[in-house]
């Protein structure tokens, strides 16, 4: 793999993108960081340890994504709080494919620290790895898949904000 | 907006040193990375979402900021305890003014995680988001503008150290 | 010192490989990272200020820090969990020596978050500052030596996996 560190920047830049803009609250603008038919999925690492299939979102379109959104919006009924990612240590661990064309797998560290708005409380809501493929598409770095490897079994309450 | 590598790298390491400075108890070395008059201001995300002007911090220059550090040296009463940063998704997202006199826009998301000394306790004690203004003087990047966003209206306690 | 982004990259990537090696419970690949003679050294904060010499791990070689993996692989009783390492902060602050033979001083910020398997709960376990210098051993980066200095006095339960 010849990884040009323009390229490499531009994939940190698409995930740091991605945090930031669930952390503005600005979920809709995720879509275009997918491509079409990108998978994004929640999975706990002991699911994905032992290989089973059971995640907590499995969207395979940006499409998909952008119902549960929806839905979030305006249909669900959950206590409203804020996100704040944390990454790290974003590696380009491969890449394959033609010149232009490759797809590159990247891993990163996340921590989401959740803050609730009516008390205040903050708590580390979850911590894992972003397991993720990226291609190009027009020069413009997207996710192709985007799985989220969740350290623990537990997640607190629900799960409404994708991660 | 024209970005060089260079000049990232260097808004980043900018960002790092003031991370570093901080949790190193080297407050007074802060000076150094403002512009003279700088504002350096901490203000809840509630109230920046409602443009409520109350902020727990807002010097109006470097000055003001050395006077602050001051009196925490020789006049506040404080459990003793450090900070620790964690910085991430540091992103240029704008840059006004000639080549060589811009104005960076720049984001970043922090956590902040305070270890209190008397019974090593530790605490996610606060999160939020910098939102930066950086211009170059004689090469050297400082921060025209410091807008720490915290995302919990609630301070453990009191502010003491610069965040 | 004279250091190319080149360099300061592979130096970044270094200190993300360890801790993705940790987390991904790879311990035994850590050795690679690590020059022949490298020292490996957990310590307070507490301590580091006041030059008092207690670490809770010191390794003067990369087969003392095998030694310790095998035992926890096959000897220590602990109850299981994973670490997930957040890093930020990179910064090279000095480097000496000739050209290509330099030794690298850098410094990171860490938080560990640890996940126990049984129930599932978070916090964070660690906080601190890497401590490194890194050198190059036919163009591949490896520490020669590593402190990790956390900011608690108090560690919770046990150290058993490697910081």
């Amino acid at each position: 793999m010849m990884l040009e560190e323009k390229t490499r920047h531009a994939i940190e830049q698409l995930l740091y993108e991605w945090a930031r803009t669930v952390d503005e609250d600005r979920l809709e603008d995720l879509a275009a960081l997918l491509t079409e038919d990108a998978r994004y999925k929640v999975i706990s690492r002991f699911n994905t340890d032992r290989n089973l299939p059971a995640a907590v979102i499995d969207c395979r379109s940006r499409g998909q994504l952008l119902d549960r959104i929806k839905s979030l919006r305006v249909a669900n009924i959950y206590e409203k709080h804020f996100y704040r990612h944390l990454l790290s240590g974003v590696q380009v661990i491969g890449g394959e494919g033609p010149p232009g064309g490759e797809v590159w797998e990247v891993r990163a560290n996340y921590v989401l620290v959740r803050t609730m708005e009516h008390d205040g409380s903050i708590s580390v809501y979850s911590s894992g790895q972003h397991q993720d493929s990226v291609v190009f598409e027009d020069s413009v770095p997207r996710f192709r898949s985007r799985v989220v490897v969740y350290d623990s079994r537990i997640i607190d309450t629900v799960l409404v904000i994708p991660i």
